[in-house]
């Protein structure tokens, strides 16, 4: 990835995620609020995004969706087929920024549900961009403006976590979130918290001795590697979760690694519910999408919060909102 | 404990907790602000905090300490012996609540190394109220303006906590959660949220079994309890957690079953570090402290911020900002 503060916004390549979902209107918004560049592309059904810009037009509510539908067929890959699948948009957009360095990926929701049913043997966007570039040491980051949070361990049962949450994990984890830190959010020398495990990071072994055994052996890991390459970065913890992200929201810490799903990200949402972005770390391209599902219950109606999209679209181009001057 | 719309203001007994710790210079503090009631009831060394006053005024910047030296010593117990410990003034204090029905206890922080040392067996001062008062169904509430949460598992390791995962302690919390919001936060009929265990509160099954076999179960046992009870409150669940809390926050639920420690405190503290109060829920007296620890390191200074102190003093008396409307 570029440096945030790099002067030129990389060009995009957008996929529509699940076409029932929230995307396609998302799309017709980011093209309505003019935050399509000339060399963006996007991935997504023409048949559909024009029949949803008709059917919102037609409620009168939503002027932008046909101002926004102008914009996003201008941008549209040539040759897509009718009726393409949200497995299929995606295949294709990893195959534009696979070709084309440079560009970056920005996903709208899919629906897991149905893409496994379409054939999508992953649990999510994640593991399957890793697949598609061949690369096994990857992350998933939730950023936003006051919390970044990485996770050693994702979409797994509470009690595997223990036996996942491994120095490798955990070091693969410090490792790529010290390097986004410094390349895509221009913090010169990122200051990484690692949490602990246990309430209380273990308490000194009273509450759990997994910080004895593996947290602290990869921070101590984490350091020397550090040292050995000349990086900039900082790692400190073990550290309790529960005061670490109010730590981390006043500025202590430049990002977190959580060990487990929601430990990370329920606070997380709680702050960024609105507004937060998953990158995915670790690939030869940069990757965002934003921190929402397909939101069924509410698509086609026009009403879906466009700012986590937004944020995704402004993280991908290399445009990180208040950051970039330390 | 009497609804938070009772015009009458409990009285209180305050422990000072660790004398090394920021609780003398807290009960200080609240002498000066002018928030000890005539029948409110002291617990601490004398000598000490004279001391301490002395120190505080010889710095020149706090003219609170003497002021707030007069209340205080107006309202401490008779015949306490120089040098009085943390445990001693502790078990002095709940010897007083437990005599005197209708005060509630406020407790300073205490140091768990040096109680311990003091011959005092329990994790903390939770454990240690329930085996006073002969409760054995009791919990732990953090309570602040925008988060309510209740934990299922407190002090344990993180491995331990499928196993500890019982119906029997989530019905437990969620009862006593749901009787808690009614009397003493003035909601008439609250909605209580119980998360999962797993991510995605178990995605159907695919990212854990918990939700199915154990948290599920809960939450019928609960529903038949209240219709059997006639008691107002529902019980919507299992949650994912990391969506729970923002919704919560935004008002759906009036609080929150977690089912341990870092799933609910990492986001409460993220949220109220400054001002959040840990109430004891199912002892027969109301018992409340401060949502941090004793702060040995800023100790003795006069910096301590005194949010969380003067929440929890506001929170035993029954008057519970913004709460009781509804």
């Amino acid at each position: 990835m570029q440096a945030a503060h790099d002067p030129a916004p990389r060009p995009l390549v957008i996929t529509q995620g699940d076409p029932e979902g929230v995307g396609p209107e998302l799309l017709l918004r980011l093209g309505d609020a003019g935050l399509l560049g000339p060399e963006d592309r996007v991935i997504a059904d023409r048949g559909a995004l024009e029949a949803l810009a008709r059917h919102l037009a037609a409620g009168g509510e939503r002027p932008w969706a046909s101002r926004g539908l102008a914009a996003v067929l201008d941008r549209l890959e040539d040759d897509l087929p009718p009726g393409l699948t949200q497995v299929a948009a995606l295949a294709r957009g990893v195959d534009r920024v696979l070709a084309e360095p440079g560009h970056a990926l920005v996903t709208a929701p899919i629906d897991k549900a149905r893409c496994a049913a379409e054939g999508f043997a992953f649990p999510g966007h994640t593991e399957y961009l890793a697949a598609r570039a061949g690369v096994r040491d990857f992350a998933m980051l939730m950023a936003g403006s006051r919390i970044r949070v990485v996770l050693a361990t994702i979409h797994v049962p509470l009690r595997e976590v223990p036996r996942l949450v491994t120095p490798a994990a955990i070091v693969n984890a410090g490792r790529l979130l010290a390097r986004a830190l410094r390349l895509d959010f221009g913090v010169a020398a990122p200051r990484v918290g690692v949490l602990g495990l246990n309430p209380h990071a273990g308490e000194r072994g009273l509450l759990g001795d997994e910080e004895i055994t593996t947290v602290a052996p990869a921070i101590a890991e984490l350091r020397a590697w550090a040292t050995a390459a000349g990086d900039p970065a900082t790692f400190l913890g073990p550290l309790a979760a529960d005061t670490a992200f109010p730590f981390h929201a006043e500025g202590r810490y430049d990002g977190l690694v959580a060990m487990y799903h929601d430990q990370g990200l329920a606070p997380f949402k709680l702050v960024h519910m609105h507004d937060g972005v998953n990158m995915t770390l670790g690939l030869p391209f940069v990757r965002t999408s934003p921190d929402h599902g397909t939101a069924r219950d509410i698509a086609g109606r026009g009403v879906a919060d466009p700012r986590s999209f937004f944020t995704a679209v402004a993280y991908a181009r290399g445009r990180i909102p208040g950051e970039g001057t330390r």
